[in-house]
């Protein structure tokens, strides 16, 4: 029985990763989709979106029910928690990339994002890229020291995200209100999907250390 | 043993009521402190809603304490975890609301908001809050009825949000990409405070009823 328990916690964690993964996707396709304005791969992210969804559902349904069945204690039900909160991280992840596929499907046939910004927004897209990619690896391999890695990257978003905004600020941004509200939106897209992952590989790291990973920085 | 179960479930839905109360008191005062420029009052927001988060990791761990100690079966178990995920939602909002004291703060000794728009902010200001009340109501008496009210109150802070929007895009407007930049984002503050305070809401009729409030429409 409590094999079985474990088992089904582990397929929780294994869920999880398949997320990451399609969020992950989700977030590079609508990079791209924004960069290039190609509507069907902005169609494509929209409608997957409702797949992170269901999944997340779903997997919530079966931590709950795993909760019930089996009334774990101490770690485990502090993990089957902690997954619940992860699963509604993943899911806005997903809502965020959806909201830029959008912003790429609004401008369509223009692209959404003016010339002199576009190398910093597909750095945008690279940095959120790997933040998810490592949060993924701490996820699966309950990697502390990946965990705390993680912050760094962060700063690195962070000063993108200034980037971004001191361009719209220049006398010389020529392209008007309306781009500077969608690179505004677009920019605190990406900062908060960053956010949320950085937010997971904390609760990894709480779980697993027990401590918050801003008092080991 | 099982009243005093209930008892400590009752004791957690008040201090969701509670965090609601301040949630709302914390979301006028950013209101005012941006429309005033009262630089004392964005301060006290900022300070204050890190009592918002305490109370929220301390309903966590008492939540989760109950989970361990009391092994409740359907529908307590949903009550509890769905209050960890209304409390996440509450102390999400209060971060929201500390966003937008921050922008007073930043802006002071001006004021944020120009004038052409005061009048529309007051009035999100205003919207959000009697979201807020009307959630902590729906919080506190279960009442089903109430929480749809909120889906057509959210339509009114959506038309809000538009007027802001279309503001910048004005020809006339003067003000600059910096102040629009502003005005984006605060837009975005009070609308996602109350998607929150919807998505409370819809929890609680959803623990009710066992089914989505947006079926009933």
């Amino acid at each position: 029985m409590r094999n079985q328990f474990h088992e089904e916690l582990d397929a929780v964690g294994a869920t999880l990763v398949q997320m990451s993964g399609l969020v992950k996707i989700a977030m590079e396709s609508a990079t791209t989709a924004l960069l290039t304005a190609d509507l069907a791969l902005a169609e494509k992210v929209i409608q997957e979106d409702s797949i992170i969804n269901d999944i997340q559902h779903e997997l919530d349904a079966r931590s709950i029910n795993l909760i019930a069945r089996q009334q774990p204690v101490a770690a485990d039900l502090r993990t089957l928690v902690t997954s619940l909160r992860m699963s509604a991280d993943l899911e806005r992840m997903g809502d965020l990339a959806d909201h830029i596929a959008k912003s790429a499907r609004m401008r369509y046939p223009s692209t959404a994002v003016p010339p002199e910004l576009s190398l910093t927004i597909e750095e945008m897209g690279r940095v959120c890229g790997k933040i998810i990619e490592k949060m993924a690896v701490v996820l699966e391999q309950r990697d502390t020291n990946l965990a705390l890695e993680l912050e760094t990257d962060d700063d690195e978003m962070d000063k993108l995200h200034r980037r971004i905004i001191s361009t719209l600020l220049e006398p010389s941004w020529k392209h008007g209100v309306e781009t500077a509200i969608d690179m505004t939106l677009l920019a605190r897209y990406y900062e908060r999907c960053a956010d949320h992952a950085v937010s997971i590989a904390r609760r990894v790291y709480f779980l697993v250390k027990g401590e918050f990973a801003s008092d080991a920085k």
